[in-house]
C-alpha cells in the first residue's frame, strides 16, 4: 500500500515534508503533539501560544461527488466538522482545551461550487464553534478566507487554523511517556452522548486511499474533476462500490459511512484533565496521518506494544478487502478502531476509561510501553503480530 | 472583463461569498478592514484579537510554470512572501503591526511538487518572519500544515493565517473616514529601502485574469495542470506572451514581472502610526480584491474621488492591451499604481507622504472624500472619468 499511496501522490509518512522543516525551530516542547511557542502575543513568561493548521483533506472530494449525485447539501456540514476537529483534537493532545480562536481557509472552483455550499460550510463552522463552547471547549470564530482559485483547485479544499494561549504548566507534551505506561484507546466508532448519529470511525486522513480503494471506476467517468487524472488509471477508483451503494457495515450507505464526520474527543479530554489531573497524563496522541504508528514520532528508546486493540470497525475491514492491503499497511494509514490514545500509569487507566465511557465513547487499555534500547512498535492485530522498526 | 472574470470561475466582487457570511457576527469594529473580536485568548477587556487568513492565490500556478520552464526555484520564495504579506498588510490596515503569530497552510500535488519546493517555501516564510521582525513588525512562525491532496489541488496552493492581540484603543477601523479627508496612495512600484529588487506593482490578486490575459496558448498545451481546463478555451491563456518573454516594461521578463513578490507596506504604516499618531489616521485600505474600488466596502454616504492617481505601471498597461479590458474593469480588478491608501485630514497628508518617501516608496494625495447622500466612487484615470455606483 505504501507504493499504492506514493503512486497516488500522497504519503502517510510525509518524509519529504519532515525533511523540509527539519531546520525550523521546534518550539518550547519539542516532543509535544503541536508546536508550542512562548507567549508571543501576551508577553507573559508563564504562558505559551499554540497555533495549528489542518483540514478535511480529500474527504471534500467525496463530499462533492455525493452532493452532486444526491443533492444532499448536509455532507458539507460534515466537511466543516472535519476541517475543524482535526485541529481541535490535535490541540487537545497538548492539553489546549480553550479558549480557541478559529479561522477558516477555503479554496474553491467557483464554476463547480456555488455560494450555497460556502454558506453551509461557514454556518456549520459557526454552529460547531458554539456547540463546542457548550461542551466546555470555548471557541470563537474569527475571520476566514474563501478564495476563487479554479486554476489551482479542482473542486474545493477546506482548511482551518486555530490559535490558543495557555499556561505553560498546563501543557501535556508527551515527554513523560515512560516504560510501564498503559495506553488507553478511545474508540472511533459508536455514538457519543454529544453526537447526533453513530460514527463509522473515519477521521480525515487516509481519504485518498479509502476513496480510490472503495469506489468504482464509474465515479471517475462521471466526475473526472473529483481526482487527479495523472495518477495511474489502475489506481483511480479501483474499488467496486458507488457512493450511494447499500453495503452491510457501511450505514446509511457507502458514501456517508466514509463521510462520517470526524469525532471530537476534546470534551472527554477536557473532563479527564480536570478530574484525573493534568499531571497524571503522560502523553496523548491523535492517530491521524500514520494511523496507529503515529506515536513513534514522540518517543525515544521505547517499545510500544498494542496487544488489546478494539475490533476492527466494518469500514476499515471493507477497505482492506477492496484494496488487498496488508495488515501492516492498514495500521499505518488508518486508525483501525481508536483515533485517540492516552498514556498513563497503570493505576490511572481505569479513571480515564470511565471518563470516556461516561460520554458514551468506549475506551480500553489497548497496550503498554516498555523501555528499550531503540524505538519499536508492535501491533497484535486480530490476524497477526506486526513489527514496525 | 466582469464577464470574462466570471467565465474563468473567479470573481472580483465575491458577492456570493459575502452573502454566505452575511449572518456571521461582524465583530467589535464592523467597518474595520479585518474582523476584530474581544480578547478571547487573553481575557483583558482593554485588548482584542485579530485572526486573518489569505494566500498567494493563483500566482502559485504561474510560479509552477516558470519553475518548470526554467528550473528557477527562487520564484517559490516570492510565493511565500505573497502568501504572508497579503495577510500582514491586511492586519496593518487595522493598525495591527505586531506581535503576530504566523501559520502556513500548503496543499500540494505530490506527483508534481517535490519536497525541495516545500523546503524553499517554509524556509522563505521563516526568513521573511525574521526580516519583518527586524523592520519593526514582530513575527513568530508557529506550526503549519503541508497536505498531499493531489485529488483536490492541481499543483500547489499556498496560504497563511496570522493572529495578533492588540489594545482596542490602538485599532484603526475606517469608521472615522469623513468628508474632507485626503486619500494618500502609496505606490506599488519602485524599490523600497527594505526591498532587494524593484517591484512591478503586482500584488496577489487579479492573477487569474493577468495570467490568462498575458500568456499564450502554448502554456496551456505544455502545462495543462496549470489551469482549469473547464473554462472556455478562448479565455484560457489568450494572450501573446510566454513567461520567459522579454518585453519592454516587464523586467526581467514577463513571468517574473507578474511574479514580482507582493510588497509589504507594514514597516511604513508602523512608522506612520508612531510618528503621525494613530488618532490622526482615519482609515486604511489595502487595495486587493476589487482593486481601486475596495474602499466602497468601508464607507457609507460618501463620494470618493480619485483624481490624481499615479501613472499606470507598465504591467497593468500591458495587461489592458492584451485583454482589451475597459478602464472601468481594470480599476476594479488591479491596484493600477497604489496598493495601499491612507485616509487623513488634509493637514496630515504631507507627514504621511514624507514617511512613505523616507522608505523609498513614492506617495501622493491621490484623491479626496466628500459627504454625500449615497455611496459613489469616481476615478479620473489618464483616459477617462469612471463612475462606480
Amino acid at each position: 500500500m505504501t507504493q499504492r499511496y506514493d503512486r497516488r501522490g500522497v504519503s502517510a509518512s510525509k518524509d519529504d515534508v519532515h525533511r523540509a522543516i527539519r531546520n525550523i525551530d521546534k518550539g518550547l516542547f519539542p516532543k509535544a503533539f503541536c508546536k508550542i511557542v512562548p507567549d508571543f502575543i501576551g508577553g507573559d513568561p508563564a504562558f505559551c501560544n499554540v497555533m495549528h493548521a489542518d483540514g478535511a483533506g480529500t474527504k471534500s472530494s467525496l463530499a462533492y461527488v455525493y452532493w452532486r449525485e444526491t443533492g444532499d447539501l448536509s455532507v458539507w456540514k460534515g466537511i466543516a466538522q472535519d476541517a475543524l476537529i482535526m485541529n481541535i483534537d490535535d490541540l487537545a493532545c497538548v492539553g489546549a482545551t480553550g479558549p480557541i480562536l478559529i479561522s477558516s481557509t477555503i479554496g474553491r472552483n467557483k464554476r463547480l461550487i456555488p455560494g450555497e455550499v460556502i454558506s453551509v460550510l461557514i454556518n456549520a463552522l459557526n454552529e460547531l464553534a458554539e456547540r463546542l463552547s457548550g461542551l466546555g471547549i470555548n471557541c470563537c470564530l474569527t475571520g476566514g478566507e474563501t478564495a476563487d482559485v479554479g486554476d489551482l483547485v479542482r473542486t474545493i479544499i477546506v482548511d482551518s487554523t486555530v490559535c490558543c494561549r495557555m499556561r505553560r504548566d498546563r501543557v501535556v507534551d508527551n515527554s513523560r511517556i515512560r516504560g510501564g505506561d498503559i495506553i488507553v484507546g478511545l474508540s472511533s466508532v459508536g455514538q457519543a452522548t454529544y453526537e447526533s448519529a453513530p460514527n463509522s470511525g473515519m477521521g480525515s486522513n487516509g481519504l485518498t486511499s479509502a476513496r480510490h480503494d472503495l469506489f468504482a471506476r464509474l465515479v471517475a467517468e462521471k466526475y473526472p474533476e473529483s481526482y487527479d487524472s495523472g495518477i495511474p488509471p489502475e489506481l483511480a477508483y479501483s474499488g467496486s462500490l458507488l457512493p450511494t451503494s447499500a453495503e452491510e457495515g457501511l450505514e446509511p450507505d457507502a458514501g456517508r459511512a466514509v463521510l462520517s464526520p470526524t469525532r471530537t474527543y476534546a470534551p472527554i479530554i477536557r473532563r479527564m484533565l480536570d478530574t484525573v489531573g493534568r499531571d497524571r497524563i503522560h502523553g496523548m496522541v491523535h492517530c491521524t496521518g500514520g494511523g496507529q504508528t503515529k506515536i513513534m514520532h514522540f518517543v525515544e528508546n521505547m517499545r510500544v506494544v498494542k496487544n488489546n486493540l478494539f475490533p476492527v470497525p466494518p469500514l476499515f475491514r471493507i477497505i482492506k478487502e477492496q484494496s488487498g492491503a496488508t495488515e501492516k499497511e492498514m495500521y499505518s494509514v488508518f486508525n483501525m478502531g481508536h483515533r485517540m490514545e492516552i498514556y498513563v500509569a497503570p493505576e490511572d487507566a481505569e479513571a480515564i476509561i470511565s471518563v470516556s465511557r461516561s460520554f458514551g465513547v468506549d475506551a480500553q487499555a489497548v497496550g503498554y510501553v516498555e523501555a528499550s534500547d531503540r524505538n519499536e512498535l508492535i501491533i497484535e492485530s486480530e490476524k497477526e503480530r506486526i513489527v514496525y522498526v
